[in-house]
């Protein structure tokens, strides 16, 4: 079994348990998040990150805004303060579009129970249950993902991934490595190269780890070494996960991963996409309306006490990249695979999922 | 002016004169290398590195197992020496045809003064003497390179080169940096954009160390970040070097290069590789052809002094990758630019520069 990344402990007064990841490889401890300040930073740090577990995060993040309201308190204060907890948690990362989606959604739910004419206490309760509930539905998702992606992969495939969807990105079992773990589940022998994914290493820290401790079959490699391997016919597959999907299909994911679409393509490569419906932002039209995060010059220039370039170096340091729908074989959604997706086809996507 | 890689000191007594590159970009620290042994050790550990850079090494390398050789030693023990120390030497790196051809120039050159009834020290002292022509004409052959590589760059270019070609990778002013070097020279302002180029990290190390030192323009970017670079119409030109050209013209370089390649030419951006004609292998018909040397999975799961994977991580360490001829715009050598490389044009070039 995958390892848990974050969870809710106790009740409205309890707080976030949460897998620190920025110490991965090397130490395995958790930590208890207990205020949106704290949140904020563990997002930002990447303590937690992953798409979907920072959607999560910054729902259980609201939760936290609102931690020790009793019925007594003023009905509208809370649910002021759950607003002033979403908007601090939305700044902490730009680029993810569940965070923005999942803060929406809690902070609608204190206004319905708001206007229910409920009690602060009850509204903070609420608050709780649809941070619960969003955790439980992407497990399912993640769950559902994995099934309907496990049917593209035959026994004996090996599957090339880019930085981590797996469960450590997410609440249940992963977008990308969800359909591996649903298959190896059925009995299928699945090897996955895993490229390590400079800057952060996600790849070599987490997706390393996370497969090695699920007893996976994994194999390491650098960025640049992704294209040979492509070339070598070695690889059956490309899984990814993303952060952000446009309309016309355009995937934002970690920076690198359109180079392995591009040269997916080239080798006749399936390149698949897994993504709950919630990261989909219908709201771009195509991938160069998707702001791009670009980070600290740290992350490149030093690694951990060593320096890698020399001090002062300028860097150029995006966090993702965008990959044209035209590059992608088939996005894997919790509703459904979207085949060689257009336009038309991710709207129908997103009207059976009811996001648009 | 860039900085010197290596120099022969002294008499046929001498020692190496190298720059330790496996401390920079912390340290500038120039190490002497007296034995076979130790030379054997500096282009293993990749303190010295780039292919015209490992050629010249490996001709003063044979140098230092001739050392001491004086007129009254066995004329043939001090060409067996030579021989031997020879055959250590092409032990140390596999790819790099530099390295081959450089060691049986002098030997050959050993041979010929062996037969014109030469005593043992006129001998040794003929090995300094084509050791040290090699060197000269490296660094001729980069100002040439250079000057036809720089007649492809206008002012205001953007450049994105990838791993380290240039001062530091040979015994002049490098191969893919020379261009930049003398176009910055004849005033035309040329911006370079570095791959860090993992797993050693020669573009943050190397390049970005030697083009700051210069006070060239250069900004750095993790190796996934190429891809989206490309893509934004930034980039006008790529230059990179390579360790071996097949008679097609395919190239072999730094793993990574073909990924860059399939990339510039989506965006139709011009790929060009300099290389001097002794990378050239005639005995290779195409790049399919060229041993890809694999190296230690601890350069990828350690980094320094700190984990970046679990211990025990499998992991696929190419050092190399080929990129297709038909994905190079042209080959900038010493004699020539061979546009849009064919076995033909190149066979020309080789036959120009009496290579075959």
């Amino acid at each position: 079994m995958p390892v848990e990344t974050l969870s809710w402990r106790g009740g409205l007064d309890g707080h976030v348990d949460l897998l620190e990841q920025t110490l991965l490889p090397a130490e395995e401890r958790r930590i208890a998040v207990r205020t949106v300040d704290e949140m904020v930073d563990a997002i930002r740090r990447l303590a937690v990150r992953g798409a979907p577990a920072i959607g999560i995060a910054g729902a259980y993040g609201v939760v936290l805004g609102v931690r020790g309201a009793d019925a007594k308190a003023d009905r509208h204060e809370v649910v002021a303060r759950a607003r002033e907890a979403a908007q601090r948690l939305a700044g902490s990362r730009p680029t993810a579009v569940n965070l923005f989606w999942a803060l929406e959604r809690v902070v609608q739910r204190a206004q319905r129970e708001l206007e229910a004419g409920r009690d602060a206490r009850a509204i903070a309760e609420a608050i709780l249950a649809e941070a619960l509930l969003i955790h439980a539905e992407d497990a399912a998702q993640c769950r559902r993902m994995g099934e309907l992606g496990a049917t593209l992969l035959r026994d004996g495939m090996s599957v090339l991934t880019h930085c981590n969807a797996g469960a450590l990105a997410t609440g249940g079992i992963g977008t990308a490595l969800a359909p591996i773990y649903v298959a190896l589940e059925s009995g299928k022998r699945i090897a996955v190269f895993a490229d390590e994914t400079r800057p952060l290493l996600q790849g070599a820290r987490l997706t390393a780890w996370e497969l090695g401790r699920a007893g996976v079959d994994v194999t390491l490699l650098v960025d640049g070494a992704m294209a040979g391997l492509l070339a070598s016919g070695e690889v059956d597959a490309v899984l990814v996960g993303s952060d952000r999907i446009a309309r016309n299909g355009d995937v934002c994911n970690k920076v690198g991963t359109y180079g392995v679409a591009v040269l997916a393509d080239r080798h006749r490569v399936p390149f698949y996409v897994v993504a709950p419906l919630s990261t989909f932002d219908p709201a771009l039209l195509t991938g160069a309306d998707i702001p791009i995060e670009q980070r600290r010059a740290e992350e490149v220039i030093r690694f951990a006490t060593s320096s890698t370039a020399p001090p002062g170096t300028r860097v150029r340091n995006p966090a993702f990249d965008v990959t044209p729908a035209e590059l992608v074989t088939a996005i894997v959604t919790e509703v459904g695979v979207i085949e060689r997706p257009t336009t038309e086809r991710v709207e129908a996507a997103l009207r059976a999922g009811g996001r648009i």
